[in-house]
Formats: C-alpha cells, sequence, structure tokens
C-alpha cells in the first residue's frame, strides 16, 4: 500500500511522556551544556547548585513531544530508511517544568507531492497531565524518497526566513564533540546511524552522524544566550529546516538577524556550509 | 556522642538497587568511554550496534553497591563534611548484567584510632535478586577528621601494593573533561563539592573537584583495556588508595606494573602527582 495523501487531519492516540530533573540534566549536557565552561550553565546542568535554580532548555520540547509520530500510522507503510527529517518548530506555550508528564496527540496536517518523494508535515500538540494545560507544540515535516509522483499538491515552496542584507549581528560558536551522538542519543533516539559505523555505511555515510535534533538543541542553546539572556521563559518559538548532515566534532556557528521579537538565524558546520536554513527564532 | 569504636562488625539493613542499559551506558560516558575514539568503546556505550554485544564496566559496582552505606548509623553521629574517600576496593564475582538489581547489605568491618581521626572500614556485598547469586563486594575506608585520639588501635599501617624498581610495564593517559563531573554525578553521587563553584569553596577548594571514584572508573577502563583486551569478564578485582584531589580536565595516567594474574599501579595527575596509589589489579 503506497502513502495515502488523503490522510491530512488524521490523529494519532494520546501518548504519554514523563520526565524527571535528571532527564533535563542528560538533555542539557547532550546539546553542550556546560562544556566550554562547566560553571556557565548550572541552571540547566545540575539541581542543587547554591543560589541557582534547575531550568529546562526550551527545545527539550522535541524530546518530551516525540510521541506525536503515532499518526503516522494512517498513512499507510513506507521505508523508513527512505525518511529524512526536513523541518522542525516548537512553539513553547509555558516554560517546561523541571519534572512532569506530557500527553500528546499528532496529527497529520500536510501530504505534499514532490515528485521524487512525499513531504508529510505533522503536528503533536503537548499538554502538561498535571495542568491540563498545553505546555508546547511540535510541528515537523519530513521527506520521504519514493513515495512521490501520484499529482498532488507540490505544497508551499519559496524561500522563508532569509537573512537580512548585512553581516549577522550576533555570531555563536559551539564545539560538539566526536562523540557528542553517544550522549545525546540517551534523551532518547537511538538510531544507529548515529552511533554505529557499521549502520551508518549502509546508509552511504563514512562515518555516523549527529542526530539532526542535537544541532537543533546546540542552536536553541545559542539562540537562548545571545538573544534571551539565558531564560527560558523569554524563548516562546523556534523553526529552522535542516540542510546537510552534521559530523560530531564539528563546530558549530549560529549567525543571528534581529528583528523586533523575533531573529532570523542559520547554523553551519566547520567547512561554512549552511546545516540549519532558514530559521526563526521568537522571545520576548 | 561521638564515634563509637565497638560498632565493628554491625550490619545495615539490605538496600536494592536496580540498574537499565541506559544506566551502564551513563556510567560508561561519565568515567570516559568513547571519548578519545567514539567507536572504540561501543560494547560500553551502546545497546544496539552491529555485531557488539553491550558489556559493563567493572568499576560501575562501585555505583550499584553503593547502598552498604547504611551500616554507618551504628558508629554514632560525626560531621560527614570532616568525611574523605580513602581507599576502595571491588571484588567481581561475576561479570555485572547489562540490566539486574541487586541487594546490598553493609557492615562496619574495621574502625581504628589515627590520633587526628578515626578509620572506618567497611564492606557491602551484592547480590543478584534474580539468581540469589553474590555479585560483588566492596570494601571502603574512609578518614573521618576531629573523631580520633580515644587511645584504640592504629590498625595496619605500612607500603602495600608497591610498584616494581622498574620502569612501568604499560602506561595508558586518558583525558577527563573540565565538564567531567557533570556527567559522572548523574550516575548517583550529586555531592556539590563536585560541580557548585560556590559549595566547593566553602570545602577550601578553588574550584569543584572530581569524584574520587570517577578517577577510580577511569583508572578501571585503563586496566582493563591494557591486561584485559577490553574484557570484563577476566576483571576480578580493584583497589587503590585516594592521595590527591582531581581536578576535572587534567590527564590521569595509570602506569602498570604486571605480575602474574594482577598487577600493581599508581594512578597520576597531570603534574605527575600521584592521585591513587598502593594500587592492584587481579584478572584471569
Amino acid at each position: 500500500m503506497p502513502i495515502n495523501p488523503d490522510a491530512v487531519g488524521a490523529t494519532g492516540e494520546p501518548v504519554t511522556h514523563a520526565w524527571t530533573s535528571t532527564d533535563a540534566i542528560l538533555y542539557a549536557l547532550g546539546v553542550g551544556a556546560g562544556a566550554a565552561d562547566p560553571f556557565d550553565e548550572l541552571e540547566f546542568t545540575t539541581e542543587n547548585s547554591n543560589g541557582v535554580e534547575q531550568q529546562v532548555l526550551p527545545t527539550m520540547a522535541v524530546v518530551l513531544g516525540a510521541g506525536g509520530g503515532s499518526a503516522f500510522g494512517s498513512i499507510g507503510s513506507f521505508n523508513p530508511a527512505m525518511l529524512v527529517h526536513g523541518e522542525q518548530a516548537i512553539t513553547l506555550h509555558r516554560p517546561i517544568p523541571v519534572q512532569g508528564e506530557v500527553s500528546t496527540v499528532g496529527q497529520i496536517i500536510g501530504i505534499y507531492d514532490k515528485g521524487k518523494g512525499a513531504v508529510v508535515e505533522s503536528k503533536a500538540v503537548s499538554t502538561d497531565v498535571a495542568t491540563g494545560e498545553p505546555l508546547f507544540t511540535n510541528v515537523s515535516s519530513v521527506f520521504i524518497r519514493g513515495e512521490g509522483g501520484w499529482g498532488g499538491d507540490r505544497g508551499p515552496s519559496g524561500p522563508r526566513n532569509v537573512p537580512a542584507d548585512r553581516a549577522p549581528d550576533h555570531e555563536v560558536t559551539y564545539q560538539t564533540r566526536t562523540d557528542q551522538a553517544l550522549l545525546y542519543r540517551l534523551s532518547g533516539d537511538r538510531n544507529p546511524l548515529h552511533s554505529d559505523p557499521t549502520f551508518a555505511a549502509m546508509g552511504g555515510f563514512d562515518r555516523p552522524i549527529l542526530h539532526g535534533l542535537c544541532t537543533y538543541g546546540f542552536t536553541g542553546r545559542a539562540l537562548l544566550h545571545a538573544l534571551c539572556d539565558g531564560d527560558p521563559t523569554r524563548f516562546t518559538g523556534l523553526e529552522g529546516r535542516f540542510t546537510s548532515p552534521v559530523m560530531p566534532g564539528e563546530p558549530l556557528t549560529v549567525r543571528m538577524w534581529t528583528g523586533d521579537g523575533e531573529a532570523v538565524f542559520q547554523t553551519v558546520g566547520g567547512d561554512g556550509r549552511v546545516v540549519l536554513d532558514a530559521g526563526r527564532v521568537t522571545f520576548g
């Protein structure tokens, strides 16, 4: 059964995900918090430092809201090895608590025919089980190679979040480590593409690549510190498009062009190629 | 109430500790596995690499058997800030399973009067709950400043595990990271002495020091790879004495003098001072 373009609107069953203070720290370390200076980000990396209240990095929403994929059952069968992550957007309705539980409902919101493949867009709304209030929303799009060509709508296109024609207003560089993926994967995504050289070779890669969402987390940290003074309560949303695999050990540089309550950004790898493009962050 | 020298022989209540495959990976990353080369120790850092069976670092026994301290209730009250870790020995009765649960019973086996303080020796035997078989034994000694001087037995003294009068037979250097303690502490010991500069300053340290048992874990890895071909089933025991605090970010060099089924070792810091002395490892 090929992909079903009429699945737009289908929702999945609610999926719950609980987390602890330790999970929040593990996520923060996985996206590089404390690596450059172990005392710089104690609010994200420790729970018991004097005068420091533990906080959660906003991009942890992508890990905690990951259950939304259950809506994918409605689009029919496809080869998961043909799927690549295209875009990821998060909206923070309120700061993520240090520990808690969310219930996430996913919905397919768009299926587009790109000829060589299909783009499937899904939205997952995560509600705080303790309060019943929405905590964050993830919107992601994936590209599934080989599933296009049914003559359907190509979907929206054209440039978005284009940097202004000037030098970046801010630029932050973080060094990833060669073993970065070994730590990041403990936050949930155990795909061996990111850790096992044998598996990566079968996928056509010289060696395991970094999780796109790890790059996303490094990027979110850079934006949080450069634009929100490190305060997660000011960080309200992030979107971007994955354009190139990142190798663990590469430096990541986030270039930011600020506007009113928002900034456009690009993240580039060690050789200057753009790895996360068409980025936009909103903040208060 | 001062320390009670008659508490020798007192036992604590059994304490259970369960662990998962993820805990074993987190411990391995915390003691530096994969840091130099992310593909070198996949058996300790991943659970799903092709042709690689997950294994557990033998020194994880110190984390899993940590509940044995309940016997300390019998020695009377003392100021925990006056306690420093002196020695740690582990005996592996069989390899540690990737996941499981142990029940640990601690016993006070020695209390010695060193004048300026007391040395308290305890032994903790951990039994595999699933099989009822002993899995590992921890013996540790702590020095409690200010609790000596009752005219008691000074206990055994004199040099032990003295290196042979020749250059080491093997030498392995591992680099610790400045944020090493932030990761290691997720395996259980959340003492802010290892993470919070404010707390460390109150203890008289310029900055947070590395967990002694993290140094112990790095040392165990070096010995395992140099002497047991990385095979935990061959690693049967380890003992050593903590002689100097280690700063996160220091390189650790383990010098080994091999004998028949055992080796004497010392671990030295970046400036050559001995940080783990009178070491002995046994292997098959």
